[in-house]
């Protein structure tokens, strides 16, 4: 009898909320796991790591005892950190994180905490998943999520992923008899355009509150966001490799010292 | 007579580190320089944003009414968002983020609040350029920078930059004289190899600090840790496309529903 591989869990909203919990729901079905996360919501947390400061790692109990859960005062790249060196018994075979409330898709994924602990397992050598469900609510409906976080976590369990690779999935918030299937894509090139609400606080001074709006200026129909808004679970393999590879030998003509 | 470039100058060190300090005394001879940079350190912040908290920017000044200041108390990246639709006159003609106290070169890139600064310019179509010294101290000698962030300055601004695409520089932590120039690279595959030291607090709960130790495996001679290794300044384009473009037909092979 083969062993069931071991599967670390972790995500940017915290160890309570309802995404990580759909999300352990599926991976129970296909492996052993453990999940660290955060006590505490991280999203916007980028890529952040606790360098001047102590981490605490707890058990908690949420009542299933064939899973280990531990409760940690990082960032989510602490979490897979602590784990894969501290925690887990052995490599895991696959991480997943997620799943997020709200959507990571084209430029969202540099500020994403869910996305930060992907690409730290990926650089670990796990070949490592983020989710995300485009519904930024706590009590987000993650039903339809389940069969495609599951069709494509046993893809990278049985293929794998190359070195350097980790994976970008977007689910439209919609019923899943709505979901057209996933589609792989690129990211698309959309940004925010922020604005910020300035205000006097009750002692006179000036501070701002951070909004803005989504733009997509991409009409390619191979992106992240074309899929989403066609019903499409949108599946974009990343890299952490950032060299713009065929930027290389422009520059070399530069008057560079 | 043509007008001088506006130059924003940021970093994630905190506006009065002696490398920010360093960067502006250069900048100054290029252009009109605006200052907006977190009042504390923001080092490990990765791409980290403010969402759920109010900013402020405070005007300081620092003994030259030729240059603007603004203390922030976001993160880097909320800085380059708030001098672009708050602080500015108009869209900067280039934005340098730095000099960092330590290395941002290979994998450190995800991490580094320098270069999320950075990123995050170049999100908004301003050529940017993220500069770091190899040395992590405070009070670190920056002298030996300044020849080299006023050539690849004057490059950025003389040749612009693609769209998507920023530099990441870094110089090595010797005399001027010993560096043998600058050398255009791809980020290294490198990584680091956490420790964790366990203790236990005096109520006798367990904590951890976050160590470790910085691992190249990468033997080739066009990466940046070779260039840095070897005496040169390192120049490595970046891109915040992630999608790893070579793996999306491999991925349209797999069994996804």
């Amino acid at each position: 009898m083969t062993e069931k591989p071991l599967i670390l869990v972790t995500n940017d909203d915290g160890i309570n909320a309802p995404g990580i919990r759909t999300l352990i729901s599926v991976m129970k079905t296909l492996g052993d796991v453990v999940v660290v996360a955060p006590d505490s919501p991280q999203s916007g947390m980028g890529h952040a790591i606790t360098l001047d400061s102590t981490l605490y790692a707890e058990r908690v109990d949420f009542g299933d005892d064939t899973i280990k859960e531990y409760s940690c005062s990082g960032t989510p790249a602490d979490c897979v950190k602590l784990a894969i060196r501290e925690l887990l018994p052995k490599k895991p075979d696959l991480c997943v994180s997620g799943i997020n409330h709200g959507s990571n898709s084209s430029i969202n994924v540099i500020y994403s905490g869910t996305m930060s602990a992907a690409l730290e397992a990926g650089i670990e050598g796990i070949p490592a998943i983020g989710f995300s469900l485009l519904n930024y609510k706590w009590q987000a409906n993650f039903e339809a999520c389940k069969s495609f976080v599951k069709n494509i976590s046993e893809n990278v369990l049985k293929h794998g992923l190359p070195n350097g690779i980790v994976l970008n999935v977007n689910i439209p918030d919609i019923i899943e008899s709505e979901i057209k299937g996933i589609k792989v894509c690129r990211q698309a090139r959309a940004n925010w355009v922020e604005e910020f609400d300035k205000r006097v606080n009750p002692q006179g001074k000036e501070y701002y509150w951070l909004s803005g709006k989504f733009v997509n200026l991409d009409e390619g129909d191979d992106t992240d966001e074309w899929a989403l808004e066609n019903n499409y679970v949108s599946l974009v393999p990343i890299q952490f490799d950032l060299t713009a590879h065929r930027l290389i030998n422009d520059l070399k003509n530069w008057n560079l010292k």
